[in-house]
């Protein structure tokens, strides 16, 4: 995605960006949507160039120059693949620009064959705010490598914040509810999710936790009403509630094809960022998630020195012992931690 | 699960367990169904005692008392949720016991609020071998818990073919394919999946690896016959395929509720475990898996040490810092290295 003149991304750092680090952080600052997208393509090759980018953006937090950082309102929109998430992404936009917000949407993918054609039709189904300068759109690949995604999501969700954005709807590529743990856009974040399909004998509603909720009714044909989908959703929350004692999260009816709802919707978001403010939840949740990237790059440092990343390796020795039953890996793990 | 005589698992191994390691092992190795349930809860709840049963498997394996290990052969059962993975599985072991084969059946489940009803509808559909000493059903909840799922798995298929288990099909929740890494049941191994319902409106088709396959068209409605299916498949395997260069997967049309094409997929499935022998792939497949679960085990333990599971820690306040945006994560990351 880089282009010639800036192709350190993924060479290691053995030829010199044109273009620094510094520079791109300040440019992006600037609401230049190259250099937003060029630092989210380092994110998303894993550039080596990302230390120096997440550093100038923490320096530039505490400059007088800049606004306090982070800032931006991060919100997932999450469910099935085809259900109507881009749809519904789109008319937020929509509303969330009515309000005057600068709006940065983050598409992740895990890495598919198919995620190609996903990422495109996102694009074409988001194409009426493509002229905004207000908005910018990106579909991003996760390799999925190696706890990666603990940290390629929030990274990009950092440069965004950088570039001034205020409200992220983050979309995850509709694996969002089946993690266990949902470590994709928006964790710790409200949370859309839509839902015309479900109970179509696509199998059993598969809950995650989740802060807000929309139905989306489209125009597809569905088995079972708005209404059955809204009681689903509501003793899917109660569960989810339970567990984790927050706030009660509404339900909005919409209908986003027509942008019946979507308002509300707005509103809602904006009344669950006030009292995650409020409450002192939001700075909670932010570091829970810093929490868990620092240790994502620390593991992911560890595992280069183990050899998972480098060819063959004391590991490799001590699976292959595992593997034929000649150790246990319990073992095998302490003497991997005795290298330390 | 542990009845009051051995509680020692959960309990950090204040109280001696009244039934020691070794012997729940040997126990386990003579066919006692009870010991192999006591071991794999103890997977379950991530027992502290499961490094002396591991480490005593692994001894075992060496002794002349058994057979060599390991020697199950591992197969994944995958699909989405209510696609008829459980009675695909049934019929599967239905036909491997017709051939003499001893079977453990493995079924994962996230944890969820849902799955306590998921694995009961297991138990209930599989209760026709409930009464067969050689075939034995087992549904484990896996936490999910910080790579919990990376060891869980490969820990409870160890217990299952130390107790002389030929064959074990592993059923992974439906979640296996969407997963960016697949760690669930039967990675590496051939799998079958379950698509009936496929394009069906509940979304685009989300592959992931896979060995040998097989569509079930059972009795529910569907929008794409079972020609469809297969070409759908077809395309798939051949995208897998060109990933990862190895054998062409066979797709066997089954109707697992009448036992359709049932013996066409087991005698498959015997054709791919001895490719798998023959070409070496099955130790390099072991190696890989086990590869990851030491890593898994070493991270989980560094992670203690960081102080993700005890209370507040280093890690915190380096969180808190990069959440307020006054420190990156790169260099949080190099302080939490520093302290190893």
């Amino acid at each position: 995605m880089t282009d010639s003149s800036t192709t350190s991304a993924t060479g290691g750092g053995r030829r010199r960006a044109a273009v620094s680090a510094p520079d791109l952080v300040s440019r992006a600052r600037a609401g230049d949507a190259r250099a937003v997208a060029r630092l989210i393509s380092f994110v998303e090759d894993e550039s080596p160039v990302l230390r120096e980018v997440m550093a100038e953006i923490s320096r530039n937090a505490d400059s007088s120059h800049s606004r306090a950082h982070p800032r931006a309102h991060v919100v997932g929109i999450t469910g099935s693949p085809g259900v109507g998430k881009s749809t519904s992404t789109n008319a937020l936009v929509t509303e969330l620009r009515k309000a005057g917000k600068r709006v940065g949407v983050l598409a992740v993918d895990p890495s598919s064959p198919f995620s190609g054609g996903a990422l495109l039709g996102d694009r074409v189904r988001m194409q009426e705010h493509a002229l905004d300068p207000d908005v910018y759109i990106r579909s991003m690949a996760s390799r999925g490598h190696l706890g990666g995604l603990a940290w390629t999501t929030p990274q990009a969700l950092r440069v965004l914040d950088a570039a001034g954005f205020d409200v992220i709807p983050g979309r995850d590529g509709g694996r969002g509810p089946e993690r266990g743990r949902d470590r994709g856009a928006g964790r710790h974040h409200p949370r859309c999710c839509s839902r015309p399909g479900w109970g179509t004998g696509s199998g059993r509603p598969r809950p995650g936790s989740r802060r807000s909720a929309t139905s989306t009714s489209s125009t597809r044909p569905t088995v079972t009403g708005p209404t059955r989908v809204r009681r689903d959703l509501r003793s899917m929350l109660a569960l989810a509630e339970r567990r984790e004692g927050a706030r009660k999260p509404p339900i909005v009816k919409t209908v986003a094809a027509r942008g019946e709802g979507v308002d509300e919707v707005a509103v809602e978001i904006e009344r669950h960022f006030a009292w995650l403010t409020d409450t002192g939840e939001l700075a909670v949740r932010r570091a829970r998630r810093a929490r868990d990237e620092i240790e994502a790059i620390a593991v992911t440092a560890l595992r280069a020195r183990w050899g998972d990343v480098h060819g063959r390796s004391e590991l490799d020795d001590l699976a292959g012992a595992v593997a034929a039953g000649e150790s246990d890996p319990y073992a095998a793990a302490d003497s991997l931690l005795e290298q330390l």
